[in-house]
């Protein structure tokens, strides 16, 4: 599994780490299929359609085949649902061709063989099922694939409900939801050629209805298995429930938490975005946990705990803007930068309010200016280390990770501490660990670049 | 010409702007000379092994190659110079071939001869006089031409010393020091291939002192002008000040410079860089600008308009580390960054003894402090911009050149208010230029990148 860096994945192309020849253009999904199940909220809008994390699944396959160098869109749908696809299109920006298959009844293999008049025999294609979905890294393991894409783990489906198959010497011998035998499931994802359209052909005409599943067996088809990621086909309203919980965990970017954020913060900003990532936009939810610091500095001016309560809640809600801008696709770096500056307004307005309601002079306003200072300078060094060798100071440096002192341990400390009413103590402490941790990053930086020259 | 862009080429190699066919490889560097008019100090060591800015003459042309892809090095000397030769190349870590010219007397035409023996027939290579000096981006325009590569304004060189070229139709008709019509200057900088020895041959059965510039004449050597940039032969004390001059004036940055920088400190600074680049590494420069900003608050604390002079002072020596790490070719990123944090140490030091001074209360210890967090925002928002775009504030967004609030203007608002007594209207004052550059550069951000989203 690669590893993930979702700051720096804008930029990487994981398509150029694969050879040349290997590399497909082309990406047939397959949305003509009427959701029984979801009725009635799929009479209306085909399962592709249908938003999980705050994008539609459609989005989403298409998005992250883009990444992987995938420009040429095929999407087979049925005449009841092509205006509704075309608005998305539309909506999105993006260049797909649609195809209508008219008699949707006789099953998503009849997608196929209407395929045929489209795609050249020797012509390497992807298909996918437009109502399944997948994490970001399935696909890169699978279009380096070859046939159907099995998983021999099944770690995140419903294994009853899922196609098995089971395959022999790299090649599939049985598929079927009730084969007694089995070594793979379905994960609804092929690397084909046209060579797929001869038993499609066929098929169509034996019977009236083709199961995709039916060309697989009939073709004999190659596989690939590509285990262990996260995919599923949406049935189901409880599907659609899974699948966004799991996209919201695992858009948790833990590389600059620290401990109270992974150990508290991140257990509740998650079940939030779950709730909220269909309802707010990133940017609102920047706003939204910022405003509540502000309030939450204002409140501390008539009483300090129940201020420092709500700081602690804005620091959870911090949370949430990078999980919901992750999760439905919607990540920016303005967003990053602003939530950044943002945080920086709150943690020196929740300090200036404390520091004026003691009104220290001398040598304990000097304790109380550095407490503020360091708070400021933490985020300072790791960042200013971000702009000059463009990568993240805890990935370059990994003993960053155990020193305390980040934001979410900050926070924490203060709302414990205003708590009980320790606010001396609390700026002695916050202010001994920020510069100590400010030191400390400047001499691990020193020791591992301080020789680096470059002319 | 292209746009210098310091902080970022370390990154850039534009020799994979050039055309492949058009790459080379080879550079051979003439320095069997025998600098006469630089006795006694070249009697010891060769001209191409002076130090300018320093760095020696022989490692900028290398380092120069070498960031444009030349990878293989032949230097060709003398016996006297061998040794001081070696020892140069083994201290800096460089590969390259040395060869022996036995009789230096008969000057660098016969330097060439000598090279027939390992150069093939059709390889082309870069041939450069040893003490000549040219500017960065001349390297990049000269490799890209053929034959002799002169220059046809002179701009930056001693026009009585200099050896002429007449060239016509993109050929060498005449050259020499006192040739009568001329049309350009001999740079001592060639694209050659190994025709050229037939003529070396052909001059080295006729005479015993050959020159250089009897070959190209002989050989009516292709020319392509190369004008406009700084190169010069050093041949006296004078034009190696002079040089050194050119090179710290090239050096400065004013991508992120403030009105003060541009039209005071830099005039200051450069004047200092010239006489300490041969004397101390930026990091010392670094530690030595820090060291006087911390005496000039504790200073400050017992005399405020002397602390906040020596303060303006530790401003114009702020940028005298970029300038030595520039011109002696010692650019490193852990340099940026720690000069970066320890600005911010000075100032929030200088900042803090003036407000406990003051010892202010309620609103007004709040100035104190909004003017103590501006000062430090103004850099955090642009630093931290650089770490999500990956590129400079202010080559995005050129207004941002316009406002006020840099540290250069900082340091001398705090320096002239200070000298007055003003110090209640100097806090206001940071408080309001700081944050509301702030609050600015948020607004022009959003306004540029505020839409853009990536998946």
């Amino acid at each position: 599994m690669r590893e993930k860096n979702y700051e720096l994945e804008y930029k990487i192309f994981p398509y150029e780490e694969i050879e040349e020849e290997k590399r497909l253009s082309k990406a047939v999904i397959l949305a003509a299929g009427i959701g029984k199940r979801l009725r009635p909220y799929s009479e209306e809008i085909p399962k592709t359609l249908l938003k999980v994390g705050g994008r539609e699944i459609l989005y989403r396959n298409i998005k992250n085949l883009q990444k992987l160098g995938i420009n040429e869109f095929v999407i087979v749908t049925n005449p009841k649902y092509e205006k509704k696809i075309r608005e998305f299109l539309n909506k999105n920006n993006i260049n797909a061709k649609i195809i209508i298959n008219p008699f949707p009844e006789r099953e998503n293999g009849y997608s196929v063989y209407i395929l045929k008049d489209y795609i050249q025999e020797d012509e390497e294609f992807i298909l996918l099922m437009g109502d399944h979905i997948y994490e970001e890294d399935f696909f890169y393991e699978a279009i380096q694939g070859r046939g159907l894409i099995i998983d021999e783990e099944g770690k995140y489906i419903d294994k009853k409900e899922a196609t098995k198959v089971y395959h022999e010497d790299g090649r599939i011998v049985d598929i079927g939801k009730s084969i007694e035998e089995f070594n793979g499931f379905d994960t609804g994802f092929f690397i084909l050629d046209g060579s797929i359209f001869k038993y499609a052909e066929e098929l169509e005409n034996e019977k009236n209805k083709i199961k995709m599943s039916e060309i697989v067996k009939r073709a004999n088809l190659e596989c690939t298995p590509v285990s262990g990621y996260f995919w599923m086909d949406v049935d189901t309203f409880y599907d659609l429930k899974k699948a966004r919980k799991f996209l919201i965990k695992n858009s948790v970017k833990t590389q600059g938490d620290g401990f109270i954020s992974r150990f508290l913060n991140r257990k509740l900003s998650t079940k939030i975005s779950e709730f909220l990532v269909d309802r707010i936009t990133p940017n609102q939810a920047t706003i939204f946990s910022f405003l509540t610091g502000i309030l939450a500095s204002f409140i501390c001016i008539f009483n300090i705990p129940w201020g420092a309560i709500l700081y602690q809640v804005s620091s959870v809600l911090d949370g949430i803007d990078g999980e919901i801008a992750r999760v439905s696709m919607r990540r920016s770096r303005f967003g990053g930068w602003m939530d950044s500056v943002l945080d920086r307004v709150v943690d020196f307005l929740f300090l200036t309010v404390l520091t004026l309601k003691l009104n220290p002079q001398n040598y304990f306003l000097f304790i109380c200016l550095l407490a503020i200072f360091g708070s400021l300078m933490v985020s300072y060094v790791s960042e200013r280390f971000k702009g000059a060798y463009k990568r993240d100071i805890y990935e370059v440096i990994p003993q960053m990770k155990c020193l305390i002192g980040k934001r979410d341990e900050r926070i924490f400390i203060i709302f414990l501490f205003s708590i009980f009413g320790l606010l001396k103590e609390l700026f002695i402490i916050i202010a001994i660990i920020t510069n100590l941790r400010v030191i400390l990053t400047s001499y691990f930086v020193w020791k591992k670049f301080g020789k680096e020259t470059y002319n």
